[in-house]
């Protein structure tokens, strides 16, 4: 199996790419990796995929957004998390239909605060919502048996230090078992699911 | 009360308003209505909020998304869905906030697409999802006891000879349904809360 990681030198994409390559061949992605991609560019992403030809799965753990109080927030930062992290991984599966073999997979990434919000996270709210329905809608559209799941985790432990104060009260999970979903969502059959990780 | 209504003369407007009027004084607004106003132009909206001073609800019942298969879907396409019903919607909050007084609610529409997904209905599906997981996330972040709520319908009955194609097997719903839960989003105390109407 042969598999495309876009974002595989985060916290998040460092768990993902230990469990995915155990027994895949798994080609690492990202601005300023070995093949470099930077998903707000579709040219980039075009090219990206060119020059790995098919694969199985194409898994992706990067996407950004802006934190801001709700009332500072611009339509600029609104554009920036949706040309970020929602269309960035849209233009992934638009153009990766044609790069992925019969029955391969789409993993994208999502988060938490789609459901349990926190002061300043309105923009990765609105991207994460966004993202969860848009991979349940293209799920009964994919052609050739192609699948495409979401992982939607809460607050990583490894991130907790820099993150704590945002996310009173809640309980931050290993960034291991997210890797586990992206697992299940690669080497498992199912389709049009959200991973919830940790919540 | 004074409540103004963006969509007005569309099949839920026309609901909404007949609804919402019962007991306020109610300002309509459209592209073609009275008071003039595109919410894909944030100049339009600034002028519309200017022009009619302060109000105790916002709410929307208009937001375009393209409707295509998903492998015709282009970044256009996506792009069009996001800035005209979600980016529209949400820079009605923006803006609204100045312009609403204590207590007061923006109701937003979203829809069932988000959840119960139907073929060529992957950038609705998206831009509702946002909405939603806006809505939940504005809620906590709203200052001075400002409420905001989504109406999420299925397809309406006075809308099912166009679209029953579209919509295998779906139960439509009465549009006076949703009027409804505008009311309950205006005249009740909840915020944060997506209206499921018919589903
Ligand atoms: N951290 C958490 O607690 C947490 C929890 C739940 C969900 N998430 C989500 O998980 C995702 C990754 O978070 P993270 O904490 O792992 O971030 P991170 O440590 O900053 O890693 C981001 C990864 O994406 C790559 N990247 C960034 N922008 C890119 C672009 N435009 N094109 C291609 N690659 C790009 C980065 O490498 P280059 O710099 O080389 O491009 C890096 O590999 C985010 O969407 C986040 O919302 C994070
Ligand atoms: N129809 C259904 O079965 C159904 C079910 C669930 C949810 N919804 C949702 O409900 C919303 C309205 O649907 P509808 O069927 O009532 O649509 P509609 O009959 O086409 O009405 C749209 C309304 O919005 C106004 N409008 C359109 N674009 C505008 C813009 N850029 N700025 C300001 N006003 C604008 C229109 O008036 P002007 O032309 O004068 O601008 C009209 O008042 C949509 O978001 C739809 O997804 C519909």
């Amino acid at each position: 199996m042969r598999i495309l990681l876009v974002g595989a030198s985060g916290t998040l994409g460092t768990a993902v790419a230990d469990a995915l390559r155990v027994d895949a061949e798994l080609i690492t992605a990202s601005r300023h990796g070995d093949h470099p991609v930077d998903i707000t560019d579709p040219d980039s992403i075009a090219a990206l995929l060119e020059s790995i030809g098919t694969v199985d799965a194409i898994a992706c753990s990067a996407g950004v957004t802006p934190f801001k109080p709700l009332t500072e927030l611009t339509r600029a930062d609104y554009l920036a998390g949706l040309t970020d992290k929602l269309l960035g991984q849209i233009e992934l599966v638009s153009q990766g239909i044609d790069h992925l073999s019969d029955g391969g997979s789409f993993t994208l990434v999502s988060g938490v605060l789609a459901y349990d919000p926190i002061v300043t996270g309105a923009v990765a709210a609105t991207v994460n919502g966004a993202l969860d329905a848009f991979v349940r809608a293209a799920a009964i559209e994919l052609p050739r048996g192609l699948r495409i799941n979401a992982v939607s985790a809460t607050v990583f432990e490894e991130a907790w230090d820099a993150y704590a104060d945002y996310f009173p009260g809640h309980k931050p999970v290993a960034v291991a078992e997210a890797g586990r979903a992206y697992v299940k969502s690669v080497r498992g059959r199912q389709t049009g699911q959200i991973y919830r990780v940790g919540y």
